[in-house]
């Protein structure tokens, strides 16, 4: 019996979430029929994360174990052999009997994606949060700034968090311009790299800074004082999970070389 | 009765093209479906072009006919209460009786995008062409150059074509990469304006123009001696219609803001 570890990439857009449902389709249900039709045996497989319906992934990282034969460098291909088109294993190693992608891993990187477009271009409504006005960016860098180090999250956790302590470490949140040169749509590309992450809090945060961007609230002190307060119901809602991209899981030992 | 043009972007991802079919969701049926919910009369939509299966648009034309009392202005705002997340109404104003979307339009702008990406970004795979390659871009920058101008463009030409006359004037290819910020994607963008194009005619010169790229052809003097062939079946097949995006379409007057 081996332990394989799979980076998987997919577009969120047309599935329930990551986590397996009696109907419709998931991300882990994708990736265990794959494992199933390859193997003939069901693993069960566990992701670095369960990520929403309608969030995409560019570094999500699943485990799951089996007795076949396939070579550690070969699972990423056979795998792909039987993924939809919107579903991509890029690289896999074996690693330890014991690691679990998502208990070992003590950092992941989130990107969330705002488009400020005024004709809100239909081409990224699954992709990004498509918004009709103008933003204050600078006012929601500096904003962002407010959530590194470490705090009790309780504010920007959503019903639903299947973990006790609200206590969470962010060791970056930067904001971006960029751009999309062949739509030549500007966006704004927000960061944040932390050890874990409460259930919705990526997307709790994200419609926090929203609200500064269009100066609804103070510029200053706004993300300190909800971070204080403690309490879900005085932030605002989460931004949709359209526009959030889980982009990378690190574990105490590198494991994939792309 | 007025005649109305709108200027529409759409997502063609989940269409079989442009033009209404009996079974399938088409963007003409979408734009005629919303107009008969708003006014409760049919009216006949004509595109400036019918786009492909998968094909996107930023700035396609429509024109039809209504009795409604909209105001022109009102129009756009008035078609996206009624159409779905992945077509949008971006500008409408009323035209000359005689206005024909197809038949005025006397230039058109359409984008072809590349990814040449190892890891087949899934995101990517409806709005692009991945290819896991290197690409020499140079060269398919200068083979570009050799569309330009005024030629018979019978190789370039699918069956199934309308026009009688295959001849057409490029006035403007370009090649230039691109890159898409928040996935860390380099593109590759072909920019072509003419003025017109037969049917598959942007997607069978982005086809040739991959040959150049892969270094399975001269970098000099293939697409000229197509061109002179004007044999449909020495040329190589055309490029998925995902990578397509119809960017620009002009009249003889200005008829948008935006």
């Amino acid at each position: 019996m081996m332990t394989i570890a799979i980076k998987v990439q997919y577009d969120g857009s047309r599935y329930q979430g990551f986590q397996r449902q009696i109907k419709g389709a998931t991300i882990q249900g994708e990736l265990e029929r794959a494992i199933f039709e390859l193997t003939g045996v069901h693993s069960a497989v566990t992701g670095s994360g369960r990520t929403d319906a309608g969030v995409h992934a560019i570094g999500q990282v699943i485990s799951f174990k089996s007795q076949s034969s396939i070579p550690a460098d070969r699972w990423a291909l056979a795998m792909n052999t039987k993924l939809p088109q919107d579903i991509k294993a890029i690289s896999s190693c074996f690693v330890d009997d014991k690691f679990n992608a998502r208990f070992d891993a003590i950092s992941k990187t989130y990107r969330y994606l705002i488009l400020p477009s005024s004709s809100s271009n239909p081409l990224m409504g699954n992709y990004a949060w498509v918004i009709e006005d103008n933003l204050d960016i600078d006012a929601m860098g500096e904003a962002a700034g407010e959530f590194t180090g470490k705090h009790d999250f309780s504010a920007f956790r959503s019903a639903g968090s299947a973990d006790c302590d609200p206590v969470r470490t962010i060791s970056r949140f930067s904001l971006e311009e960029g751009f999309i040169e062949h739509l030549g749509e500007r966006t704004i590309i927000a960061t944040v790299s932390a050890d874990g992450f409460l259930y919705k809090m990526v997307r709790n945060m994200a419609g926090a800074l929203m609200e500064v961007g269009l100066g609804r609230v103070p510029k200053q002190g706004y993300i300190d004082g909800l971070l204080k307060g403690k309490d879900r119901k005085l932030a605002p809602p989460p931004a949709p999970g359209s526009g959030l991209y889980l982009m990378k899981v690190e574990y105490a030992r590198k494991l994939f070389e792309r």
